[in-house]
């Protein structure tokens, strides 16, 4: 696209972030009237009324495209007209949706084709940026083609639930937000050291004597199904991550004999290590816990942790020193810590689950199943390049966190780096470069909760999204996205949403809650 | 105050933030019942009912005290008897306000003395502060003596409000939480070069074409008095900034001939720069418009700016430079510099007003007036000590803000920056050391507006808070501190306000907004 200057082009295809794929707009214009604007099936769209995700969507899209009901004009009616290939209403998006959409606006209607209902979500954020007001409050709509698809198929977000409890409000809000990014996966990391919140129908002393509070700061069944269906009707996956062997203090408390009893030279000294990987009971309980996980999260992919293992508690221990004598891994404890893994890898494995783990397990231990998928979290650009280019030589599939630790503030415009992130760029093969199926943002909780998630996350989040989605080279100068993110960010604050501000400057609607 | 362990103490006096000068507290405890707990004026109270002041102190503390009404228990009734020694319930704080006061709680009655309505405030902060609940929902107090006064005089917040347009109930909602720590002083930094959003009456074409929107970007006249009238119940005063002569970008829009047109080579550029100091003119659009805010703003302190003046603009000017000839200031234009401000000084004095100026117009004109306060913004702890040194020996009085630019953001808890602060470990006598007034939290507006305001502001204002009233010796450990200061910010969140927490944790009432 070439961008035509500030004051046009955001009100043509250029105001919609991530940027599409393909366009063209044109400066012809139509007015829309909020009484007569429809969504409607077209004929020979597979999905048809009362087909769930999009009879929501369209509810939805409405009071996103006219926030200020009243204030339509013009007669004629404007009908966005849906069609979309597979009914797939009551399924939930996975790893092989479609999310491609193809658009087109013209005098009196718009038509919006996709292959799938997630891809007919994606078209219909999409339309929702076209649309905008003039001083007047009249609302128009440009002549516009787009054929859009995502560069990446997972464009995650984490965030965890145990350094600060996050409550269910301020989860379903941030899936609302993650939309409007075209993201697709919420990364959940759910427990961890300090609490777990997940209360378990197998093992709910997890949650009554490990959550911050066993009544106020969990998250119980009904929450999750919860969360899992408002993500659903945004063709956002769901991946539940319970990581161990390290990051489990808190499951200590509700599972006794889970943890490894460190010693002081002979005697315990009280304190507890990583999941002991030596007792039987320890495979008994995961296997059981992945079952329930398994089956309350429908989504085929589960992450399973495995980062930052510290092996000076299991060191300690003379159970475990005598086990590793047995298996033969001498002082090496990264071959315990493979060992414990690929037990958890089996487990889910036969769940019919795909894996997910942190990249500490790969540079452990080569030889985990193939179809594990790496997560890559740790370095500095040059670093992670070199593990990207390692993992994918080994025929493994990467998904990249390592630049997007968005939990790492800075005074100043770090979006910039976020956005400058090139995934590819490293040394490998065109079939090595396809392993890379995507990235990732994480927001760790050690200084966030409810009270300033929403202005770390955006519009910084935002910056990522349109690296994953969109094409690189239409989008490799960072200066020319500083005016459309700012306009983003914008919409985000008239959608309700705390998104911070970028620079000095200003919306013409600021956010006006307290 | 001997610290005991982290649940007991914090249902007594230690749980006040800022910590009280001088306190004795007992785990002898009483039950509080909302529907028998009474404020009332003490018969030998100068300030009696209708007392504005202290009536609407009353109704918000109720409500702060007792968030959850129906919770009751207990049929003893409790009254907070208060007596005041002068009756200035209709005028305004001011810089020689006293806002000591004496709290003793017993069996069924708490006493609260101050000499002025301003002490009376802070005393019922803290009152609201000693209230707890158990698990069962009962409102308790405990036993307790408190003597309390400020360390310094002067303990001041800054909003940026040019960099972006903070609506009116951000401003009103920050005032609250300033009063929850005890600050006493809101610098309003109401205009710069991006926005001039001041609705001035005199001028109103500053704002019209100024303000980043002349309609919605705006403070009306109402709206400042609405400010200074909130700011007033709390016990807070409102400093206004009129920055200049640099720091003036926007007012150029509205009032023609008022900046510098700036030359390049012999012909002018079209850009401007700071306020032309030659053109008699500039004085009588300063005078008239000080005339205004002086009586708009009761404060009898006025900021007059003076900061970061470049000269590039200045020295291009033929005009310019024939008048440094004229007055010999040879080529040194910070004698034009201190020129224009000692004119602009003379405007506010004549108005019996107060200037602060920052630290840049005495650092370049020592003769500058006596009784201007010096606002000490730059450097390091080395260098802005020396300049603490400096300027206390040329007897000039002093407000610290350097250590306090809260608008600089870091991972990790910076917080401990700001309560390590030793406004008074500089080289100098004891009566240098008393023309330290106080010292100012700062945040500018760069990356700042209503949607991260709050979440940026606290709880790590409140460490600069504690440092400024509370007494040095008492409050030398920032680990100490830590667990209080977790505490104050959960009764932040508890009051609602988006108040972000310091490290892993939790809240007994999360934050339940999104």
């Amino acid at each position: 696209g070439n961008f035509v200057s500030h004051s046009l082009y955001l009100h043509t295809v250029e105001g919609v972030w991530p940027l599409p794929q393909s366009f063209t707009s044109s400066t012809e214009r139509y007015p829309l009237n909020p009484k007569a604007f429809y969504f409607g099936y077209g004929r020979q769209s597979a999905a048809q009324q009362d087909c769930s995700v999009l009879d929501a969507a369209f509810k939805r899209y409405f009071s996103l495209i006219f926030p200020d009901y009243t204030s339509g004009s013009g007669d004629k009616p404007f009908t966005v007209e849906i069609r979309v290939d597979h009914a797939d209403c009551d399924s939930y998006p996975n790893e092989n949706s479609s999310e491609r959409y193809n658009l087109s606006v013209s005098a009196g209607q718009a038509s919006l084709n996709a292959e799938t209902v997630w891809g007919a979500l994606r078209g219909l954020e999409t339309f929702s940026q076209l649309v905008y007001q003039d001083d007047f409050g009249t609302y128009f709509v440009n002549k516009t083609e787009i054929d859009d698809f995502p560069r990446f198929q997972f464009r995650g977000i984490l965030l965890d639930t145990s350094r600060h409890y996050l409550p269910v409000q301020a989860i379903l809000k941030t899936l609302d937000a993650m939309a409007y990014s075209k993201f697709n996966v919420f990364h959940w990391h759910i427990v961890d050291d300090p609490s777990f919140p997940y209360q378990s129908r197998t093992f709910p002393d997890l949650s009554s004597t490990g959550a911050f509070h066993p009544m106020t700061h969990i998250y119980t069944q009904s929450d999750v199904r919860r969360v899992i269906s408002h993500a659903r009707l945004w063709g956002i996956r769901v991946l539940p991550e319970f990581d161990s062997p390290g990051h489990t203090q808190s499951w200590g408390k509700g599972q006794s004999d889970l943890l490894t009893p460190c010693y002081r030279g002979s005697t315990p000294s009280g304190t507890f290590g990583p999941v002991n990987p030596v007792l039987p009971s320890t495979y008994q309980f995961m296997a059981r816990l992945f079952k329930e996980v398994s089956s309350v999260f429908p989504d085929s992919y589960i992450h399973l942790g495995g980062d930052e293992v510290d092996f000076s508690c299991w060191k300690s221990n003379p159970d475990v020193r005598a086990f590793m004598q047995k298996m033969g891994f001498g002082g090496d404890f990264t071959k315990l810590e493979a060992f414990y893994m690929e037990k958890i890898v089996n487990i889910t494995s036969a769940l019919k689950k795909t894996s997910i783990v942190w990249q500490d397990v790969f540079d452990y231990h080569e030889r985990i199943p193939k179809d594990t998928v790496l997560h890559i979290w740790k370095g500095t650009p040059a670093s992670y390049k070199e593990e990207l280019s390692r993992m994918t030589k080994a025929g493994m599939r990467v998904l990249l966190a390592a630049p997007w630790y968005i939990n790492h503030i800075a005074y100043g415009q770090d979006w910039r780096n976020y956005y400058t992130v090139q995934p590819l760029n490293f040394s490998g093969t065109e079939e090595q470069k396809k392993l890379v199926i995507g990235g990732e943002v994480c927001m760790w909780g050690e200084y966030v909760d409810a009270t300033n998630l929403t202005p770390r996350l955006w519009p910084r989040a935002s910056a990522a999204a349109e690296r994953l989605w969109s094409d690189e080279k239409q989008t490799s100068s960072v200066d020319e996205a500083f005016p459309r993110l700012q306009d983003f960010r914008c919409k985000l604050v008239r959608r309700g949403i705390r998104a911070e501000p970028l620079h000095v400057g200003h919306c013409k609607h600021e956010y006006q809650g307290v």
